[in-house]
């Protein structure tokens, strides 16, 4: 039987303002370390042990990452920083709040676009600023695989491959890992390994800094999946809100 | 040309009590944070850029790193994690203040041991809580890989595999190169490129949180060397303890 753990990031700035963040690089707020630091000892107390740590590159998984591991001690951890765990990029919705959002597409569109599994918002212009095509962590990249906006559906498409070529192999050769990441990503992983439809994934809701534990068999088919300090998970779960709350 | 830059980690709580730290993992001290973040803000200003990052298995040099990263906004470069560059393993030492020391050892002999390049002192035993046989980070090492304690000459024979194995290869492969690490894993590497002898590394300072920038030729040998920020780092050296400051 392998563990896998998947840690959604702390609470970001955007997060607190209610702003569309994407692929935009915004810090945890200190809510948010200390929801990092609770995943790590909750972790630590649990007896939990990882082997190699996942995360993207962006910061407010990072820094979820680092304070996980701090609070473990265990920040000597070999750690894969990889792009393809991002969030959904959220295209010309990227730092647009509610208000914003309404006044510049209306209501019922942007419903539309939170309700949809395969609908993504207006792509991004290359050359707009808030896009990554002059971002040097993307520079390896072709320019056609950094997104100008994404639906749930491309998240999944790019989060596959890193899950049958790396993930999933690690896991299988033995590995214990924890993986810090966003709602849409976490999503995507989640979708695979539950097999929920399109539909119903849309309106998943990944708390914050809630470690989630996948009891996997052998052919990482799951066993059981739970939230760590579960009772936590549920509170917190209450006073997300909704789809938003993964943005 | 290739640049490489070196970071001694900021001061750690135990550089603050005097006390001798070795393999024992302390946390950076606030000022150790913010000579970190000052590391990577004057690298940031003075338009460094790197590709990957290397550090120790001490959370000194780990967090030092993790702070110069942040302050640079390059927390999603890859960092390497090597026990090679750890600090010297202080043996029966670790732990010790200045008065403990004298007490137990006598003013003499304690004296000759931080003028010695090649005389270890006491070895701690494989079951000694002080020591590291049992601790998690080294379990892919052989035990007679894992020190109970070394003199400098140790610790150059350990740190030089990594340098001529993975370090220079990879500067030489194009790869921008920062380093953070210790007192005397950087003297290994410092004594290396820039020839200094056995009697004269000794009692080479390397001061806190501040980049040594190597610019080094083809055949990784060194055009110029000199600290970020000179005057600062001037300054800093002038204050430190002497040898024990290393420590």
């Amino acid at each position: 039987m392998h563990k896998l753990v998947l840690i959604r990031h702390g609470e970001s700035s955007w997060n607190l303002e209610n702003r569309f963040t994407g692929w935009t690089d915004v810090p945890l707020t200190p809510t948010g370390v200390a929801q990092a630091r609770a995943a790590g000892n909750m972790l630590r107390e649990a007896g939990y042990s990882f082997d190699v740590a996942y995360t993207s590159v962006l910061k407010r998984a990072i820094w979820t990452l680092w304070h996980c591991l701090d609070a473990m001690d265990r920040t000597w951890l070999p750690v894969v920083k990889d792009w393809r765990l991002n969030e959904r990029h959220y295209g010309a919705l990227q730092g647009l709040n509610k208000a914003d959002m309404a006044r510049e597409f209306g209501e019922q569109q942007v419903l539309q676009w939170r309700r949809s599994y395969d609908e993504p918002p207006p792509a991004l212009t290359p050359e707009d600023p808030r896009g990554q095509r002059q971002d040097a962590r993307y520079a390896g990249l072709a320019p056609e695989q950094i997104p100008l906006t994404e639906c749930l559906k491309d998240t999944v498409a790019r989060v596959l491959p890193l899950w049958e070529g790396t993930i999933g192999p690690a896991i299988l050769s033995g590995k214990r890992l924890v993986i810090t990441a966003h709602g849409n990503s976490i999503r995507a992983l989640v979708k695979h390994l539950d097999g929920i439809s399109d539909a119903d994934i849309v309106s998943l809701n990944i708390p914050n800094g809630t470690p989630l534990v996948y009891e996997l068999d052998e052919s990482l088919k799951p066993i059981r999946r739970y939230y760590l300090g579960d009772a936590l998970a549920d509170e917190r779960a209450k006073v997300e809100a909704g789809p938003h709350g993964q943005d």
